[in-house]
């Protein structure tokens, strides 16, 4: 299936996801040369004044209330879906049957269920041509992608172990209200789902490596929180002038992996890092070396080359901004630092090149499934006494 | 002078700072609410076919080869320069004399004489509500402008001394070829007017104090470089078959200052500083606390508190990305990493809403005259034996 | 039980921990005003050339070649274990009961058992107010003794939750050889007992909290290890002319926790993390606050106060060099760096102190119970497939 | 003149560097095998208790009240100086005409004068194999000695600049009274010769490049300061009854230099850095790559590899605690600390091995000498309008 110079794209949703993939969607074709140019077309809510707002701010040319209407639309090539993990599966997989390419931003879904749907629906698409990709966005942070490379390329050898954890902080204080990501009916787990799911994915992403078994602990630190009265009505089982509800998401996931090979890593993701901003960190110990990540400086990555003489070996702190570092040629010179956004960018350059291509991008909806398999299987390990569960 | 709802800009130039401003324009909008929205109408280049390229990347509706026209249509107005230095002059000048508002890359101009005239202009314009801004952008870093606040706000108490550099290191390698910045005809001075310009202005504006004179040196490191064909026809004394040409800037320019009250300041710009790719730094002491600042880790702050008691002092590393930081509520949740951009953002904001308010947008083109009094007392110094000279 | 004015000492080992021993009761002296000054006297090892060797270089009066001669003196006050862990029992057991004080190196003792019955003689030592020290010095570094008063100050306030490891790599290379310490007949354990007891004790001491129960994995990395022929016959098993022996004990140690209150802890130890020589660190996060530590910056100590304005928040770097920071003044002026040895002189000073002073000194046989309890829990849970296991 | 198996040494004064240098007497034969044995003998201060009791706290034999003594006891054979600067001349001169090799702390002395007779009197010596070594300590500290061994092995190319500070900040406090150490009759200068003559040594030394010309600014922040009664005779131009007293030195020295080859430094050393407590940097920049150093991380030496592809360039944080490093092998296993007077026994075993091989120790009273003659040009140039000085 062939992709038009001028390929329209319909967004479903417009959070904080819908700013970030608009802006992907911007600028991504001022600074790379892409193969077709993305049209900002048709913004979908179901607020028909909210999405009105939402487009004009973002910058969409017409909106619509129901998604079904950018499918059923010949015109629109591409569904970009930002909405809540509840929804993914329900739109994408009716975008891909009905012939749309489909970018779905992360956590694939909510359920294993969904997301094997999701993965059969893609896999049956891209038979045709038509394609799907899972926005784990990070995976596109320019030292992120080095660091596969690096690792790809043999520097740091065999891999004999892996540490992740992703830390925030924003639920330690006990007057933040109850709100819908707070509720397993709604957002399906808590920091297991929206930040473990990250690191799970970037681990097996730079590693090449899959988690086969895990075993895990999570955790509700805060159990009950004050409702508000003007967010109250979206909340599962309010019944009205009740002052507190439950937390029935974990606040913190911890859990130990067995990658392929048996290679053990160890995980946390937690909302409770006091001081931890948006703390996504990642260390691969190897037999030649190791390289560590942190997001929240996000321009460098370390470094250690375990083959040079004893006394000059150290962690090499490499800001990836030269132009020979993946997506940095098409931004500024040497030393000029990228934000969190950029990879949004370089999400929608990479989407491009390869529909147009007729090649699968990546990550595809199978590794989604991978990582809910995985999210599962914590859940469930947690459930069981820490049990190792097979992902 | 009232701006329109969607006022027209026209940009003159295209290059590295044509990208930076064009972001700035495009993507402002989205994330500010101003009153008023710009519209990339507008860009002049020399080159027809050049200019056409770049509005066609960059976004811009039309293009001109002379910047003329964009000052004598009367639907333009805002004039953005951003063309080399020796342009400056002429273009401003004539731009507000024509009531065009005017936002001018730094430096305001390679001598101080033509920034004397900016900034009588600017002063004249002023007067009748068309305002001038200089494009110091890094003054809207958001950990800069914190800064400033902070010391503002008395938290680090009396100034005692200040310490800046800009650490680059492109121009170690002997095999960098001559160019039009290693001339002074053209370039009129190299690190010291390239980048000591940048930390002359932000100590200035972070501290609240003026430069009052200096004791300076300026050094050439490697004083032929040698010339590529291509690029030979437009360096200066090139008379064709010569394989090196004389670098007639400094490399490293180092000087010391007094600020007003005397307050000592070191200062060190260079091209040489190996392994350090854009480190603007600056470190500013006084009585009750301290800041720091490392634009090669610019989204944060280290504060020092010197009022705590003496066991709990230490340099605060301060993730400039909270809500209440300077610029960041516009953009990403707590924890998300701004780039160097963000700022070009920043400054379409500040002047849209400082024109818009019928108020003088900052930095002003005397704060530039300023800078290039600095800049020659260090030359002057330099070449007197780095004798102090005024400022 | 008095302490005589110049206590004598027998030092029963004279291994690397000898050497650092050593160090403790030579300075220790020199730079605390102490109630008593020990006096280094006899110096017990098998072997009477090696003895009499080390006996002259770190500086011991007189040797002995049977350990039961120091405790059969009469004028020997304080009797210092410093060899292996198998050997701590019988020794500890038989010089508390002849009212000897005793300082033991860590770990207590290679099993429960062991250590429960060196825990139960001394506490019937107490009552006759002769004493018992556990040599776990990481405690008296001064950023670690710090760490631990600023939480007892409430600083961080109710504690969410704690992350430590200690990361070190000199097994990555399979050409290191087999030895007493990676076979479980000699050492107990590998990473586990060596360096995680470490951190099991030292976040217990920080927090004030104790583990209650665990759920772990423990694992070898290099399974097989060539025989040096040198050193071969010390090894257990070995039938002379294998190329290749067993490595018996772990390489990693992961293992998640429960402390009083439910608490989480997240823990890891490692021999296999490339790059990390001596990476003891530790993150307790609170309500109110957070500090973080790496002994690999043994001087700092990095505290969040959560507590400020959300803008002046960030982990500060305290510089553990103050005259008001515990130990400090009685080393260099502010600003002076200590090493890893000036932990052993703290040990001497409030061993020394404690015993002038009929107190008990920490930490106790009793603590070193609890720590032995958690690797016992540990290697209990990861031989039950990770199920938790009481402590 | 062969030194005796047992070498008897003399110390004469016992202030903080007296502890220093016990320390470095006492320990370095433990850790290190040298070919004599340094006896600990004679301690000589001007009051008769004071003297008493430092030598019993820091382990000397005797004691006595006249340098003299020392001088002219046969039986003495190396003389420690560690008095104020005024006293070394006299004192370390009749100390060598005696025979005695000296150990003198640094500054080798207050003028040049005094500098020069002191290297003639060394010279002089050591002809007759009697060697005086200068105790510039931290060229012992083994991340710089260190780093001297990387630029000498050519690792860093061709040099391009240096850069170097000394950053403390215990004189910000106005109510910090006057001392001998602010009046000029006594300390000779303020910042300049207390800790800028550190940086002009370190810089020489690991470049082994020397200052040839210095451009220099001196100044004093707080000019008056509180008179302590207690302390008010010892204060020189005191009329008693005053209640504050003329601060005469320098609290801020910065100057720029050449090197030979005309390469430039630029040099900071202050006592006004808010937060920074004993930040002795240094970078060095070359062709090749760069080192960087901080006293306040004296474990660590940063090192950039120029020649390396251009992705994996960047700073790497070498650990030097290494067996490979400098001096550390004597002391612990990779990654553990060492700490500020660990120096201390590295210059007393440099000390001993080279008297001991009849060779000349470095750094000499002529290196001192050199060092005495920057700080001259830095004062003379501040003098005159920080014109260019010779050296």
């Amino acid at each position: 299936m062939s992709l038009p110079q001028s390929p329209r794209v319909a967004m479903i949703g417009y959070g904080f996801m819908g700013a970030a993939h608009s802006q992907g969607w911007r600028v991504a074709p001022r600074f790379f040369d892409l193969p077709a140019k993305p049209q900002m077309q048709l913004l979908v809510g179901r607020s028909s004044t909210g999405v009105a707002d939402a487009a004009e701010r973002w910058g969409w040319a017409e909106t619509a209330t129901d998604w079904r209407e950018a499918i059923s639309r010949d015109d629109i090539d591409i569904i970009d879906i930002v909405t809540p993990g509840d929804s993914h599966a329900e739109i994408a997989i009716a975008a891909l049957d009905a012939g749309k390419h489909v970018l779905c931003e992360k956590p694939l879904a909510n359920t294993v269920e969904e997301a094997e749907a999701m993965a059969a629906a893609a896999e049956r698409a891209a038979a045709k041509g038509v394609y799907a990709m899972l926005g784990h966005t990070y995976r596109r942070v320019p030292a992120v992608t080095f660091a596969r490379d690096l690792i790809a390329a043999g520097k740091i050898g065999d891999i004999h172990q892996v540490r992740a954890s992703y830390l925030q902080d924003w639920l330690i204080d006990p007057e933040v209200p109850l709100a819908w990501r707070l509720q397993k009916e709604h957002a399906g787990s808590g920091a297991l789902g929206d930040i473990g799911a990250h690191i799970i994915d970037l681990t097996q992403f730079v590693t090449g490596l899959l988690i086969e078994s895990v075993s895990g602990t999570v955790e509700t630190i805060i159990k009950k929180r004050p409702i508000l009265t003007d967010h109250a009505s979206g909340l599962a089982g309010n019944k009205g002038g009740e002052e507190f509800g439950d937390v029935t998401v974990d606040d913190i996931a911890l859990f130990t992996a067995r990658f392929e090979g048996g290679k053990l890593g160890t995980f946390e993701a937690t909302r409770f890092s006091t001081g931890r901003k948006n703390a996504l960190r990642f260390e691969i110990s190897g037999s030649k070396g190791a390289i560590s990540f942190d997001l929240e400086d996000l321009n460098s990555l370390e470094y250690y080359d375990a083959t040079l003489p004893a006394e000059e070996q150290g962690f090499t702190k490499i800001l990836v901004t030269e132009p020979g570092h993946p997506y940095v040629s098409a931004w500024w010179p040497a030393g000029h630092m990228l934000g969190y956004e950029h990879a949004f960018s370089h999400q929608v350059k990479d989407l491009i090149e390869a529909i147009a291509a007729d090649q699968q991008p990546t990550p595809t909806f199978a590794d989604g499934l991978k990582v809910q398999q995985v999210l599962a299987a914590v859940e469930a390990s947690s459930a069981n006494g820490s049990a190792w569960t097979q992902a």
